[in-house]
C-alpha cells in the first residue's frame, strides 16, 4: 500500500513514521509512505500556499492551486483509490473504515492547515472525508498520521503475531479485557487469582466477562449497534 | 502547562512537538512539554520494560514497576492536576474535555505500547482515562500528541488571534461554513457571489446558514445535544 501526504509541515511527520510498526512495514516493503511539500508546488515566488479568506474573517486559507498541481502529478504517475482530506467536519474514523481502506493500494491524504483549504479543492478532487475526533487540531498532520497508524497495522504481514491485531478493542466490538503481568504481587496489589490458575476455559470465560461488563459501564453504545 | 509524557518511544514524539504552534507555545513559555524514556526506570540490566501476559494470550504487557518508578519521581518534584492514561477504552476526547484540561497546570500522560499496560498502573496511579477515537493504534504516543495539540492551542497567548480558536468547529456546536480564497475563479469553479459582496451582514447571515446545512447534512447528532 502506498501513501502520498501533501502538508506544509513534512518535518512534522519525520518522526511519527520513522518508529515502531510504521518504520517496519516500510522496511518490510509493505508499505511506502511518501511525505509531499506543499510549497514546492507554489507558483509564486515567495512559495506561499494560502491567502485570506474571502467575506472576512480570522485566519488563513489554503490555496486550490499548489494542491492541484501536486496531486495532479501524482495522479498522472499512478491510480489512487481515494483522495483523502482530514477535517473535523468529515465521517469520523471508525476501525471499520480503517479496515475498508486496507485494502485499497494507494491513497492520497490532504493536511489542512490555518483555518482550512479552499473548498473547492475538497469539491473537484477529494473523495473522501475524514475526521479522527470532535476535537479541533492545528493542522491534518497528526491526523494523518493517526489514519496511516491504524490502517498499515491491519495490512497481512505487518503484525507479527496477526491475531494481536484481531483481538484488539473494537475488532469484536468489545472493550478488552484487564490484562496483568509480572509481577504477581505490587504493595498489596495482587494479579486476579484466575489468571494464575492455568485453567484456559475458566481464563477465556473470565476475560469475556470482563469484556462484556467493562463495555457496558464504559461503553454501552458499543452493545446497542 | 506543563505535560510530562512517558513512553518507550521518546523519539517518535520529536518531530511534533518541535513545529508550528506547539514550538511556538514552547518558545513563549507557556507550554513545557517533557518526554521521559520509560526504560531509564527499568531496574534490570536489559532495560525492558514488559512482559508476557498473565492467563496467556498474544501481546506483550507493560509492567508496573518502571511506571511507579517515573510517576513517583515526578510527583515528588511537584502537584499533578491528573495522570491521563491513551486508552481506546478510555473517555473520548472532545473539545469540552479539551477546554476543561487547557486550565490545569500539571498533567503526566502515561502512553501504553505493545497490547497495553498492567492493569493496577490503571487502579493505581491514573486518576483519566483518554481514548481519541474508536480505531486501535500502535500506541499512545500519536494520542499523547493530539491531546497535547488540541489542548496546548485553547492556553490563552498561544494562538495569535484568539478568536480563531473561538472561530473553530465544535466551539459553538457546529461544524463550520466552506471557505474559499484566491482566485476568485478557478477552471470555471466560482467562489460563491455572496462572498465578494462586501456585505458583512449577508455574509454572516450565509455563513450561519452554511453551518448549520452541513452540520445537519454530515452531524445532525451534533444538533441534538
Amino acid at each position: 500500500m502506498r501513501f502520498d501526504i501533501i502538508t506544509v509541515l513534512p518535518g512534522l511527520l519525520e518522526s511519527p513514521f520513522a518508529h515502531s510498526i510504521l518504520q517496519r512495514a516500510q522496511h518490510k516493503g509493505l508499505v511506502e509512505i511518501h511525505v509531499h511539500n506543499l510549497r514546492d508546488y507554489a507558483a509564486n515566488k515567495h512559495k506561499s500556499v494560502d491567502d485570506y479568506p474571502y467575506g472576512g474573517g480570522s485566519g488563513m486559507v489554503m490555496q486550490i492551486e499548489p494542491f492541484a498541481a501536486c496531486i495532479e502529478k501524482l495522479q498522472a504517475e499512478r491510480q489512487y483509490n481515494e483522495v483523502i482530506y482530514m477535517t473535523p467536519d468529515g465521517e469520523t474514523l471508525n476501525q471499520e473504515i480503517a479496515n475498508t481502506l486496507s485494502s485499497v493500494e494507494n491513497v492520497i491524504i490532504l493536511c489542512g492547515h490555518y483555518k482550512g483549504i479552499d473548498q473547492r479543492i475538497r469539491d473537484v478532487f477529494v473523495t473522501k472525508e475524514i475526521s479522527i475526533g470532535d476535537y479541533v487540531l492545528s493542522g491534518g498532520e497528526l491526523p494523518a498520521a493517526i489514519l496511516v497508524d491504524a490502517v498499515v497495522r491491519l495490512i497481512p504481514g505487518v503484525l507479527s503475531d496477526e491475531t494481536s491485531a484481531l483481538s484488539d478493542s473494537f475488532q469484536d466490538g468489545l472493550l478488552d479485557a484487564p490484562i496483568y503481568t509480572r509481577p504477581a504481587e505490587w504493595r498489596g496489589h495482587h494479579v486476579p487469582e484466575v489468571l494464575l490458575s492455568g485453567h484456559e476455559a475458566k481464563i477465556a470465560t473470565w476475560r469475556y466477562e470482563q469484556q462484556l461488563k467493562r463495555t457496558e459501564e464504559r461503553r454501552p453504545d458499543l452493545l446497542n449497534d
